[in-house]
């Protein structure tokens, strides 16, 4: 049956990408209000979508936010059941004028499809949708599947954990199986085994009660961009070491297996560093696959404040506003590693100065699958099979919050099993998906619910 | 002649507060191409209101950018030709959201007039109009007036030179009166004897062709935030000491008789700070009155970069901009210093990052008013009746970039006498005139043209 549904999925192509291309015309950024409409459209998009494949008891899942998408189908007893995860809402496209083609217009050029979302995550959502709809037309699925497609991946998931609380026994599972999380490599083939965890705060800092003239008072009073500076200069040391007293305490020093699973899968540095014109930096003593996987990070992802418009305007600022995230490593809580950012920016305040923290949510930890995981022998066996190659297990540098709530809240293991690749611009203006991952995605997914499918659901009962 | 004029003003002052609402309602942001509007209504109010005075030859001079508006009166043969000094353009209001009245509808609460412009100069600017107007009722003024309202005052005056030097005879005079540049106090009696100079520039730091995810690069690759932070923390050391090289070198150490002219004026320290809600700061060593007036600044005016938007993006942002002015006292060259900051800065930036600067104009040096001027002995000798106090020779810690141009290329010395107060909000949101400083600028600038006018021209031959 798994080569009729691949003959079947690849034959059917110009119908799936006419169908990706109407989910991307869908504006789907759950983080600006102003789109409530688009995100509201997606969901009855998707829900007939799924209706349409033959899932049963699709329903929206409310938790307060953005409602989830969920469908289930359960006719394959002893069979694992498999929550399947995709996310629907897609990130900001700011800055419009930065795009060479609407962001919500889906454009093809030389075999790549651009539009906000079809890296992130449209792509590999839409893979995993068309492979359970032609199993099911086929006759059935190899394994059990709860779909569960996600409102707010792109602002931090806020009501995932009450969804999740109150849909225990609708999401029961033996393991999940991530859209989200892409491939390292057009190349090479690979296995994701874990993610860094992420926090992120908004802080404002006010230095008077009020903008006043920069010459009256120039040489007098602090200037709150001055001093909001010298807070984000404070968080790394010139050698690239983040400086937060406390932060690197909870990290743990690699071991050589990591260092040598990471060398397994090293990039040419110079090259990853050129493809986007940037400045290497980092902590001294780690190759660059290690410091972006298996060391934390802080960035400063937005910084405001005093006169920002056209021509000049000498005023000494009061107030400055600044977005932080944390990049989170095995071993670091969200929570300690927020504190100790704070409590070093405070502790850097000028006196009479205020300093507001907008914590907002409490982040997630890193994720990680042990190397003897049902999910990781199966997505190996795919790998092997879809590339010739024996894969190489590898770490995201970026974040999948899902994974670390589901192992807490449902006790489940997941394989992040994208198709996106990382040369996609995701977050960015011009984002785009490699056309080509579509038939090798179709492919990949039918494997790996058949490698799963030929496994009994009592293989998870350890592992869970 | 001076006591009938004087009575004349303060009966007709119902109308001088009409016109001044009237000149308040013109929304004239110079520095925004979205008010060129607003510009031109008020050139064409100042000429009518110019030719109804009596004045004469009103007219525009224009100099490529936004042009001046002009007129002359010259029926005092044998005294001196004051070129009087005004400007018609106004700070930007944004932050439109932190005005409690709408920023071109003057309104009066607690005998104050709220309006952008009120106190920067339009307030000043109408007194010495209607004074001109009074004496030209009475049958003539003391003095021979050439009025000169300029309209890029608040952009940095870029056609001003080019002004002036297309119209030097018609420029021509022995002295300058300026209605900008301001009171001290409102106590104590003053006279302006000087003003900082100030240059300004616009960085842009680019260490990536693109903004990335900070999931997959964080860790790895320069943040131009980060960046920009170090950049805008190196100019001061955490004692308030400015830290850029060579920047101090040609800033000479205060005399015994500058410490003891500004211990003279000096204001309650803790009370300055606190009135606007500030946090201290500055060079150790200096007092705040010395560091205001006699030392430079250097001081971030406008700071951003990355998502500054609702919600958050974990971007790593690929591109940071500042704008940046300086302060500068007597011995100070504007290019000097500016370039002692750039090369600062260069020197700071990481490789493989771009700094661009886009300088945009010169700048002017500080101001000095000789203490044996006849400007200066005839302010002294007004205040003295005005207030019954012995004024103090005070200088300004903002610019007022005319003087300088002017000095240089009319070989004039300029006396500031504006009305206007330190407190009242300028450059910000809510600024405003206190009232009572309507009926005694008219007074003032009543008996300033008339002791003026008590000299023979001749007595500005030795400082011309």
């Amino acid at each position: 049956m798994l080569q009729t549904v691949i003959e079947d999925l690849l034959a059917r192509q110009p119908a799936i990408r006419a169908r990706l291309d109407d989910f991307l015309r869908l504006p789907s950024v759950g983080g600006d209000p102003a789109f409530a409409d688009g995100m509201q459209a997606t969901r009855r998009f998707l829900l007939d979508w799924l209706r349409d494949t033959g899932l049963r008891d699709a329903q929206l899942l409310d938790g307060g936010g953005q409602p989830a998408v969920y469908a289930s189908w359960t006719g394959a007893p002893g069979r694992p059941t498999v929550l399947i995860y995709g996310h629907y809402d897609v990130q900001p496209a700011a800055p419009l004028d930065h795009w060479r083609t609407p962001p919500f217009e889906p454009t093809e050029i030389d075999g790549r499809l651009y539009a906000r979302g079809a890296s992130d995550v449209k792509g590999s959502t839409t893979i995993a949708l068309e492979v359970i709809a032609a199993f099911l037309r086929a006759g059935g699925c190899p394994v059990n599947v709860k779909l569960f497609l996600e409102g707010e991946e792109e602002t931090g998931s806020p009501s995932l954990r009450r969804i999740v609380e109150q849909h225990r026994d609708l999401l029961a599972a033996d393991a999940m199986i991530s859209a989200d999380g892409g491939r390292a490599s057009q190349t090479r083939a690979t296995v994701n085994v874990g993610a860094r965890g992420s926090t992120a705060f908004e802080i404002a800092l006010r230095t008077a009660s009020k903008e006043v003239h920069s010459g009256r008072y120039g040489g007098t009073i602090r200037n709150a961009l001055h001093e909001m500076s010298v807070l984000v200069a404070s968080l790394h040391g010139r050698d690239g070491r983040i400086a937060v007293p406390g932060f690197l305490d909870d990290v743990p020093e690699l071991t050589p297996q990591q260092r040598a699973e990471t060398a397994a899968f090293a990039p040419d540095e110079d090259a990853f560093i050129a493809e986007i014109g940037a400045c290497a930096f980092g902590e001294p003593g780690y190759t660059l696959r290690e410091r972006v996987t298996l060391r934390p990070a802080i960035d400063v992802n937005g910084l405001w404040g005093g006169y920002t418009g056209v021509g000049g305007k000498t005023v000494i600022a009061a107030e400055a506003f600044a977005k932080l995230s944390i990049r989170l490593v095995p071993g670091q809580d969200p929570l300690r590693a927020r504190d100790a950012v704070a409590a070093h920016l405070r502790a850097l305040c000028p006196p009479g100065s205020e300093l507001v923290f907008q914590f907002g949510r409490d982040g997630s930890p890193a994720s990680s699958l042990p190397s003897d995981h049902p999910l990781l022998r199966a997505g190996m066996a795919v790998w092997r099979q879809l590339s010739g190659q024996e894969p190489i297990p590898v770490r995201l540098g970026a974040t999948v919050p899902i994974t670390a709530i589901f192992k807490e809240m449902l006790g489940i293991d997941t394989l992040m099993f994208g198709f996106n690749l990382p040369d996609e611009d995701v977050h960015a203006p011009n984002e785009f998906f490699h056309l080509d991952s579509l038939p090798l995605g179709l492919r990949g997914w039918s494997m790996l619910l058949a490698e799963l499918g030929a496994m009994p659901s009592a293989a998870f009962d350890r592992v869970r």
